[in-house]
């Protein structure tokens, strides 16, 4: 079987649809969790979703994750700008990571929120294709694990 | 018809699959255009394909895309950090516009290597999927084309 | 009834009395809650008192307060400089919320004290005028949600 | 008799009301003055009340405020940034003194408005309160000079 | 005879009246050279009016201007900024110099905009005055050359 | 009748033509008013001619002219880098508003010496172009003033 | 009885043993719970030992060591940047405090590795001696304990 | 005659003797006129001695001073950070300038204490010895004028 | 055969000997290409030796240097600066490549003059020897090739 | 036999025990000489122990140790700030080398104090534990060398 | 008897009168020494007069005046910007230090050249008033040790 | 007689050939010497060469070498980075004075590894090209010394 890839949703995503809809969109997170699923189960794929206000629990969903995953689809939301027990924890996972921010960080309101402590650590970026970025996401790492 | 896909590559991309390809990987500029027309045609969008090494050049291909386009795909390459012009030029068009770096550029061996004067005028950027980032901004263009 | 004022305390805030007092002053939380409720209720509006030395129990106060309340005031202690999860949440909130520092953190012995990422998200700030600076807070608030 | 409260007004707040009214509103200075007295006085406090636009002038509202003052409650305005001379007056003051902003001057429109160089030399801040902060700041000082 | 006067504009003024007409107005270049001649010609100047969106095209208009004009109107547009060879090419030249821009470049959106690498250079500088600050700009050269 | 325009000079202008005349030229203050007159006056307007070295009075002149003027030829000389009193009386005028420097305060000998706060709330800024800047400017705002 | 010392270790040390090896080496967390007992218990003092990943636990753990520890042994290894409610707990304890980084932070790949916020309040600091760097705090702290 | 040295003092030192005893000590700005005259009078030369808080006072002094002065004596004391005016109106003088402070401006409580706009057009400054700075800046002023 | 060393010339090189003779000297190319030539060809190398202004140029020069040249001589002229896509060219050649600047490009007038962004990716710097550091270059390289 | 341990003491430490000693504490430098051989000896250890004020004997110092010791205990002192040819000369050492400083070097009066140039070529650092971070540096390195 | 004065001249000063005469004049060392003295001893104060080019060497001048001296003149020249093991044995000296520079520091060529480290650890600082300033220093230190 | 070539050389350069050869390479500084002579002798130059750890030796060195020398090639080594006594020196010499680095020093590990403060003094620098920077530096200034 393909694997398991985790989508992992930092604080405050939980409301997404009611925060800000002129940047976020008014998807859910079960929406978008929907259309995760649709993409990653026709190619084989398990989809474990999470999300958490609490940094010390996205700590243990990346210990969960780092061994065996086939990838890991991370939105840190404001875990962005300070979260380092999280970037170490990122850090002793092996398989490939993408980083997705819904809305172009660059182009937000302030200058620190489009600087990202865990740009170095990932293997790549997607910002500010909307929550279409996590499917995305998704299929770059089905492609990555499905290459001989 | 839904339109035409403008793919834009900058300084000496047309040495793809030469250059450091411990970085950017062996596939070459061909390669790379066949496989953004195996994803946009059966879509029904045109692909316009492009590399330049010279700035006006790539302001005058912007000129061309600016009215009418679906989409820009937009890999600015060594452009990335004092192109201004194009900057100008890139601003002047109301489509989408998805920047596209093979490479994760925050990995890169230089502070400089991370920023791009492009992002804050851009929708959205993939930065670090390798080539794939090409397809998946297509990918993106075309949903966005494709909605209601 | 005019509503609900939420008053909400940071991290080792619990200690307060106990905390380095030539600072903070001898007045315990429980005698804060007392002062503030001693001016809300005479105006009619309920005080809802929360401390709490984990930010994601923040970010939940604050969810909790972003519908229906009148005012928010609040004193976001060591949670002033790297919160960002909170600061995404107040920004959720659409009522007055004042920011409450019991010391005057531009005198404090270092440079970085002084310096608030809540402060461009908040209506207003008082800080340095000790304890007291929380019953100002909640009478501005009675003052605006008691204008015509 | 509890003593004088000065409270000193910077440069072009003489024009308070006609002076961008989406910032700083409607109410004119001498509402203000009003309003300060209607609450230092059934307390027993003189109100003594000054604007400027000249630097040396405010200086010269500090000196005679150093000596038996019971407070001082001070809105800087455009003085907030260079005025050091006055700066150097204030300090010579032994009673309290709180700097008023009528804006919370960390949302303005220009990173060095949240700069204030009087920060550190005063005893407390109000900021983005309105001209409610005048008020504010005199019940403080009178709260302090009304403690056994 | 007294001479000519070099107007030369930078990247994307081609597209003058149909770009960001907000900014920099709906005059198109053909009007401005109009404009240009109608100042010029009746005091016996001769205009060579030039735009170009490449840097090295800009070089050599220096290069030809560099001996016997009797001045230099320059609007550098996106070369301001990192345009150095036009740098060196106009300080090879020993006629007075205005450097031009149709806005406030220090009202522009982005920081980057305010600076110019050209002012050291030049002999002054008109800025934010719209298309005007071309004829302004050639009656300075033209006071210049007719004072004895 | 079109109107009237204020000419505004900052501290030390009085002395024009006695002070650094490698950089200021010769001209005295007086010639430079007669001349500004000789270009305003045969368009109708005004010119109300004021010089100061007190901050205050620059403000002073700046209420004088926010109701009604057609426009202000300002000079801050040495009030360009700390006038904050006066930038917020600049800014409450709506009439447009032309900085002028008589040197091109970029070539200046100090950093310090090319940045002026007043640019970012002016229309345009003149520099560099001697004297001739002041006539320059009523020219500009005679044209905006004369457009139908 | 000489006392108690507590050992508080922060976020991701679960795994110490596990996580980059050739940084860490292969000791685990129990591993080094046996070391500092070793030390500690033969010249009769307690050891407290926890982990946490929670940044609110550890400053649970410090409220727990404020009053009567006779020092404490602090790794916080994520919590060394931005772990600022931390430092507020820390800094209420009176006993010594002695952080100690396995590895050496300066050697580390990236700038803000080598700050730590905590060092300004502790006694002293041991970094880059592996886990015997816990063992030789122990011995410091039990030596100034055991001073007359 | 030898001629007259003017010694010039900024804002606040009217109150010389009252203002912070313990950084400038005891004597009265009388006393030390008259120990400025006992200096300069015995060797031939005149004092004009002043004080003010004005800003274009100070500039007028130095107008007054600008032709015939034998050497000037200035504490700037709060111009000393963005007296602008002031230092645009000293370069205006031949003569030689002593800038004086009566204590070490590197050893006050904040950066900014320690920059002075004035010493790159000064000849020399004296910083730190006291109201004796005073004087030993008269002897230095008239050595210079001695010489043959 | 020992190979073809590459002189490859930035902008405004095609006037040298006309352009700030005081800083570079009366020699012209045609001198300089006669120079580097009399030192190569006794030795058995050939010489390339080109001069563009356009960046696009410089980058073709370096493609087709890139595979069997014995060494590159490289004065960038101002493309010293902000030249990115000329550096990601010369990174994919694998001979050595001394970069030479005519004069110390250290004690040039201004700070960016100094900084080169080809320094790091060159073997060598030669900077300051006039055009003699062509010659020594030449020298370098044919020294490296010659070595058994 | 295990070997020989290098205590090297930079500038001013020939005076510890008079110098500042609410910071340094009363042991002399023989005590410290003395504290250091009860530590090595019975764990088979040689000591050379110097101190100098000259940075070429310091240099010397690590040339003679930089063959065959065992380790090296460095207090750099005053040569911590801008000692380069020392940090040359400790880099072609192999040997462990743990820097010590006996008071909390981020705990010091000033910014500067805190910054150490020697720590990302050592192998460790203590900081703040007294002169007992000699003997502890001394521990770790006969632990290092007595590991099978 | 009143005591010894100390002055001490840093590297390159046994050179005075022959190195840069148009910025430090042309009297030599023994000259000053003559002038040092002949205003110390009718005083009543002994001279000790010293010159070192190496930094060792001041540090023991420093050591040799820590215990008992009048007062110290201190000369540092080119140690002023990186002589931190003399600071160090300046701080341990009890006795008022003046810091004397030549030249106006704060007017020489470079940036650096401005700043001194050893400004915040001197009683007070003479620049600017060339060799006179050894005199008024002198003169200083007798009148502070002339106090009753 | 064409006259002497100074060579001189900074600290730990005495261990050339043993200290980090991968950068500096397996030559001798004894064959450096030969080398150098081998150059110059035939040209009729003598060599005086120089190696030095002590900065006050190598200030000496250029004492010894500013009057009469043909020319200096200095390798300043580590005190490329704080060796301002040596600046000074190197200031008072007239000679073409060579800056040489071994290794390029842009390449190096750090970034303060690429500033040389000797830089804006000497005539031209080569850095990188090896030891064979010293013979080209030698051929520079027999050619200088050479031309009529």
């Amino acid at each position: 079987m393909p694997g398991t890839i985790h989508v992992l949703n930092g604080p405050n995503l939980g409301l997404l649809g009611q925060r800000e809809p002129h940047i976020y969109g008014t998807a859910t997170l079960a929406d978008l969790e929907r259309e995760c699923r649709a993409i990653a189960e026709p190619a084989g794929f398990d989809i474990v979703f999470h999300q958490t206000d609490a940094e010390h629990e996205m700590v243990h969903f990346f210990h969960a994750a780092r061994l065996g995953a086939a990838g890991i689809v991370f939105n840190p939301a404001a875990f962005t700008y300070a979260g380092y027990p999280i970037l170490d924890a990122l850090k002793m996972c092996d398989c490939p990571i993408v980083e997705v921010h819904i809305s172009n960080i660059h182009r937000r309101e302030a200058e620190w929120r489009s600087k990202s402590i865990m740009t170095q650590a990932v293997t790549g970026i997607i910002s500010g294709l909307g929550i279409d970025g996590y499917g995305l996401a998704i299929r770059h790492i089905i492609r990555l694990r499905s290459q001989p």
